[in-house]
């Protein structure tokens, strides 16, 4: 069903040069061990190199300065992109527009951009704007007076409560709630007395969200999620948090309100961070950590609470030798008041 | 959009006392930096009480004691529970009765109170109950013979199994479950063997419950949770849990099956609590902490396993030295071997 | 409305034998304190053992060598199990078949078995095939070449995506998601490119999942939950991850990408496993570990990271006795550097 590529026309397409047959035509992509003739294959970890020469590919995708064994190569600077761009040109089908479907619920004041799909069963709040493009599945519900922008997927199930704003080409998996009521209640003696949510959260460009994620919306403001973050599944994001650019949060984290997020935090899975935060930029927290304090951009930390991670794993291979450290410590208590008693007789 | 108040109106809604112009009259609520001469602001932390002179606010709700600095001023007791309610009474519309609409699913024997708005794309169950003023949004899914008290609003694509009950002024957020099958099987030698799970799930007044959260039905009873208690996103409560009153669960905390909270329990972020447990009353937990056993009312804890959160603290500070105090060991082995070697050849 | 059952045709039913009456007629089962003389009751924890002379019930369901106190008694190996079984047969109804229902949104080329119930509001997308007494609930949404096997219960708003494959009497509680895309992506420079997620999702035979919980379609090929696996509520299964057959994996458990799974695991509430990771068949990991690294077959471990669970429970008691611990290497410092002291001098 993929149309073929010469090898120039990949090479085009991928910023590379071709070593080799220009003319080849490749119709997919595959891995060394499994290609045949009409794919072509890639080498992104360097230690299956000699991989290179006995592929059954018809071509390889090389890093400079890698031997291609005498094979069809195009020489890119990171073969794993090309990988994924290749992915994408073979083998990812453009979803054709479908327009407003039969059975998909339209409130009052809608407007809708060209060549949008919305299925069935989604449910689009009145007053919603949607670009050119989007595709709306099956039980999604957008509630009254969103924006949501150009060429951005909301999956099946997906809730967007009202007056949220979603920019464009985000992608939202099956089941995530968006805009929620923020956490926040005030004591009034003897339960609680909820503090209304009057803010929105607002989703900048080019997110993608997993799914059953929540993101709740601020008591005030805004809750935003800045340009280029990725979340995975499962992830909680409190209200008034603010989460920089190109951040990638993995499945489970949960994130306290207020907190404030550079560009380019890496929180790896089931990560918790506290509230009223400021975590700075290109920050890597390890998995399962938990972040009491504010951390400097730059640093890599781990456990509960974190610290420098280096630090943490030297620490982390003394926890096993704690109960033989505490047997050696009792030992020598016992072997220096000996020693005192037996100087103090002399 | 919102009617204006004043001052005397505003003390009376909120137990206090005008100090000032009782006839000035306000529009909104704002913060001590953001208010107008049109709006209210409050003063919930002593540290901004300088702002009191400067902010362009018409009015402060301030509690007893603070200077007012001559401004008009509304002394209350719990000025951050003022401003909760300052904002619910400006800032929170009440949604006006739409009815059963068009496209909603209402199954066999369902009883509907007044003033109900039951949006297209919700799907009652036969044989339900619905009070007076309950809201169920699209997709939300009842299913048969649920009882749902007044003034309860059910938001899109939550799922509220076969039985459950609900109590009056009860909040669910969008894509929460209650009622699925707690996770019970009986080893069967091989495999397992499913636990039929044929209790409910009965939620009491005033709890309000967040996003994407699950509370698992009984095995034969009822998982309980407790009038006025709060639960956040993505919260697990098993089977046979029962929650006291006027709890705070935090996001991503876990309850295993058949535990019991107290009233007044606090469990902070991804806090996991083991099975069969009783926690006391007023105790609270720190993020993150795994509960294996009961604890006492009035208990602050921490850690996994978690014990006093002030020695949690003190611990917690010896972990990054570790690798140093196992080095002094190594040390004072060595120099105490060696003293004694010397002691015994004296 | 249970049938009643005499006791000779109940311990055929459980592959046990009966002592006392076997004509005697039961009609539901309860427990030790609660069964009437209508009911049958059991006896799993040998500590109730003495219950049995004072139960109310008709009949008792006894391990070998246990007094039936001249009660009644069916004896069987497993007791629980029997429990479980007989629960089944006197109280669990089974759903009649109720068809494609009006409101039901059926896609082109799908293919329905026999006695399938589809309620209104769900939507089964083009060329989908669901097999023999499948049952749909409101809300959910299977996407497109979906393929669903016999005696599959899909509870509401549950989303299966394109292609992917559940095998015979697999149940799916509400708001799960099978199939989002996995968490991808190759670092661009600046941002992050997606990598297309072309595998998909299998489930095999007799697997039930929990609610809310996600699990991710392959980059490439078959995210695999094996045969007879329980997965509960909220937990994360990210993509290329192949589970073991008969694994128990407790709520809000992760598992990150590529990891694999032997059979029989448990892993309890909370834990998080690194991917890339092969852990061993019967592997028990205690609730809130962390797994960075293979775990063999037959191991128990907890802690973060993860180490033999007995040597952990002996760390963990240190560990609230580190800041007497440091105290006293730092007296015994002091005292050795004065008895070395002195031994300088004399």
């Amino acid at each position: 069903m993929a149309a073929g590529r010469t090898l120039k026309e990949l090479a085009d397409y991928l910023g590379g040069t071709v070593a080799g047959d220009e003319g080849k035509t490749v119709i997919g992509v595959a891995s060394l061990d499994d290609a045949t003739v009409d794919q072509v294959t890639f080498l992104a970890n360097p230690k299956y190199a000699s991989k290179v020469a006995t592929t059954g590919a018809g071509a390889v995708v090389l890093p400079p300065g890698a031997d291609r064994h005498g094979r069809n190569a195009i020489v890119v600077a990171n073969p794993y992109l090309a990988f994924a761009k290749m992915l994408t040109l073979f083998h990812v089908a453009p979803r054709p527009s479908r327009g407003i479907m039969e059975g998909a619920r339209i409130g009052d004041g809608v407007t809708v951009g060209a060549d949008a799909t919305i299925y069935p069963g989604a449910t689009i709040g009145a007053g919603v704007t949607l670009g050119d493009r989007v595709t709306i599945h099956p039980g999604a519900v957008v509630y009254e007076e969103v924006s949501v922008g150009d060429d951005v997927t909301i999956h099946a199930n997906v809730v967007v409560y009202q007056g949220c704003r979603i920019g464009n080409r985000v992608t939202i998996h099956a089941g995530t709630v968006i805009g929620s009521d923020g956490f926040g209640y005030a004591p009034d003696g003897e339960g609680y007395y909820k503090i209304p949510q009057l803010g929105i959260v607002s989703i900048e460009d080019d997110v993608e969200i997993g799914a059953n994620t929540t993101i709740d919306r601020a008591a005030l403001t805004a809750t935003v999620i800045g340009r280029g973050t990725k979340i995975d599944n499962l992830v909680q994001i409190a209200h008034n948090c603010v989460i920089g650019q190109n951040c990638t949060i993995v499945s489970q984290v949960g994130i306290s309100g207020s907190t404030r997020l550079g560009n380019r935090v890496t929180l790896a899975g089931q990560v918790g961070v506290a509230g009223h935060l400021s975590i700075g930029d290109n920050v890597m927290v390890g998995a399962k950590s938990g972040i009491p304090g504010n951390i400097p951009s730059g640093s890599l930390v781990s456990g509960i609470p974190a610290f420098s991670h280096r630090e943490w794993l030297r620490s982390m291979a003394v926890v096993p030798k704690l109960p033989d450290l505490k047997k050696t410590v009792a030992a020598l208590e016992k072997k220096v008041a000996e020693l005192e008693a037996r100087l103090a007789s002399e």
